[in-house]
């Protein structure tokens, strides 16, 4: 009998919802628009029905064996999702228990970030590692670490935010979560938004991106301009890639990966973001670890990415 | 039959061997001047005649089951003590093939940091705990993570550094690693003293430290002024445990530990270090952390304290 998992990646804007077989093959997938429900109840309802709808197009003899559920502010313990800041539902969600109440099979949720950790050990480049780092580079930066081949979550279920170390303490840039100079107002598809209109107002340096009205610059535009080689574009990424590696290399000297994995919209930006990063991580490593550790893009980008990661963390839990 | 284990303890004058059991009872101990012996083979065979002297202290009917040793720069993988700056033999020694030509019982090794912690957890304040951190606040700052019950020793074994990690990146303090602004420049025995002599230079506070040499200047004697209320040894404290908290704040981001132990000399200033260090990490905690880790004092204080970490980490590893 063929095995299938359902993977659930909920977004504050949209939510993907995949069957997936062990192979990482996404057999059937649709979408809900997480932002048109009210409440926590209503959108899983509708969730419900968009599984039950795609379970009808899966071979016949399949057995479900678990739903996997990628969240922001997931907790893993708890089956909850805690105050997520970009989801209209406040408070703590017992998520887990409302899947539960319809389908009668072992459902687990985490974070996005961990859940692209686990589908990189089950589908993609972690294969086979048992140390590794994902870190997504989004809106925000996530984190998702694997020791001894196993995900950290840690005592509350909260580890792995290393997007909230902080670089300038006290006097960096503000954060949503209301301290100043984390990790990812520098290092992610929004902190280098904020780096280039900082160069923007402090330099003279021409620039294509002064023909943008400054709500309308994205990463993708930065990207696309460095490409072209626009200096001020550059500095953006030379800026990004120091704060990003030197921190990669505190965070090597503390857990010692096989490989750190770039994940999100911002690794999108390929070489770009990867090769200063590779270079500043090891200008700033402890001598025992240089040129030990791959920094790696992940091998899951695309669409399918997050359902992947979040169908992930049956396989890795469901012993089959 | 009774079990019993052998701990030591490599230090770079000074190592320390004992037999104990279970329990954490040392039964007998002894000392061998590290400092004294021009090789690995040479020291080996000393501590070899110690521990058959010591042995034959023992109960009859005891079995040994393994030993184990603490090094600076041990790895854990290969058994070795690899360019330890601290100890007369360079490069890298198989300290424990040393060991087994003359044992027939499991023999391991680990750094000095991580038999901390595994003594923490086997026989002190980290009993039945999943996640936690033990740092050794000495000549430098050592860490041990212990994460789902086990330790991290990473991919290549050298997991844990946490005193290389950088507080102030190109511009710190000079580090023994050959990089500036680590962590351990700060936060030390050593650290501490270097924050006072840079005080006592730059300031005309008054304080009883004027009357020392700088090099006669110890963290020992800073705590004693501190606790008569000299202004700037306390000063000395408050800058130590603002950078301290900081970066343990980071740290449980990271791996979201139930505990944070502060170990080894400096910590032995009692809450003079540890307060202050507890409301900083507090202040710049992510809130979903916030009041949630406690700091706490190491419950192996003391001069047996390093060879019950070595010897936990044989009853850590041979299922009994």
């Amino acid at each position: 009998m063929k095995q299938i998992t359902i993977g659930i990646d909920i977004g504050g804007t949209n939510s993907v919802i995949g069957v997936v077989d062990k192979q990482g093959i996404v057999i059937s997938h649709d979408s809900v628009l997480t932002a048109n429900y009210k409440t926590a109840e209503l959108f899983v309802e509708e969730c419900v029905k968009v599984i039950s709808n795609l379970l009808k197009t899966i071979p016949e003899k399949s057995e479900l064996i678990g739903i996997g559920i990628g969240a922001p502010n997931g907790n893993y313990y708890k089956g909850t999702i805690e105050f997520a800041p970009n989801l209209k539902w406040k408070g703590i969600i017992e998520f887990v228990n409302l899947f539960k109440s319809h389908f009668d099979v072992p459902t687990f949720l985490t974070n996005d970030a961990n859940a692209a950790a686990l589908g990189e050990l089950i589908y993609g480049g972690a294969k086979g590692m048992k140390d590794f780092i994902v870190i997504t580079l989004g809106t925000g930066l996530g984190s998702g670490f694997v020791v001894n081949g196993n995900l950290v979550y840690g005592h509350d279920g909260f580890a792995g935010e290393l997007g909230h170390t902080i670089v300038f303490p006290d006097t960096g840039r503000q954060c949503g979560c209301g301290r100043k100079g984390c990790l990812e107002t520098y290092c992610s598809a929004t902190g280098i938004v904020r780096t280039v209109i900082e160069l923007l107002e402090e330099s003279d340096e021409d620039s294509e991106l002064r023909a943008y009205k400054k709500e309308k610059i994205t990463s993708k535009l930065i990207a696309e301009a460095a490409q072209r080689g626009d200096v001020l574009a550059n500095s953006a990424f030379d800026y990004t890639a120091k704060i990003l590696g030197m921190k990669l290399a505190d965070t090597v000297a503390i857990t010692s990966p096989e490989a750190i994995f770039l994940f999100g919209g911002l690794a999108q930006s390929g070489d770009l973001i990867l090769k200063p990063t590779k270079n500043y991580m090891e200008k700033y490593m402890l001598p025992i670890f240089k040129n030990k550790v791959k920094l790696l893009h992940s091998s899951l980008e695309g669409a399918s990415a997050a359902i992947l990661g979040a169908s992930a963390l049956v396989w890795s839990e469901v012993k089959i």
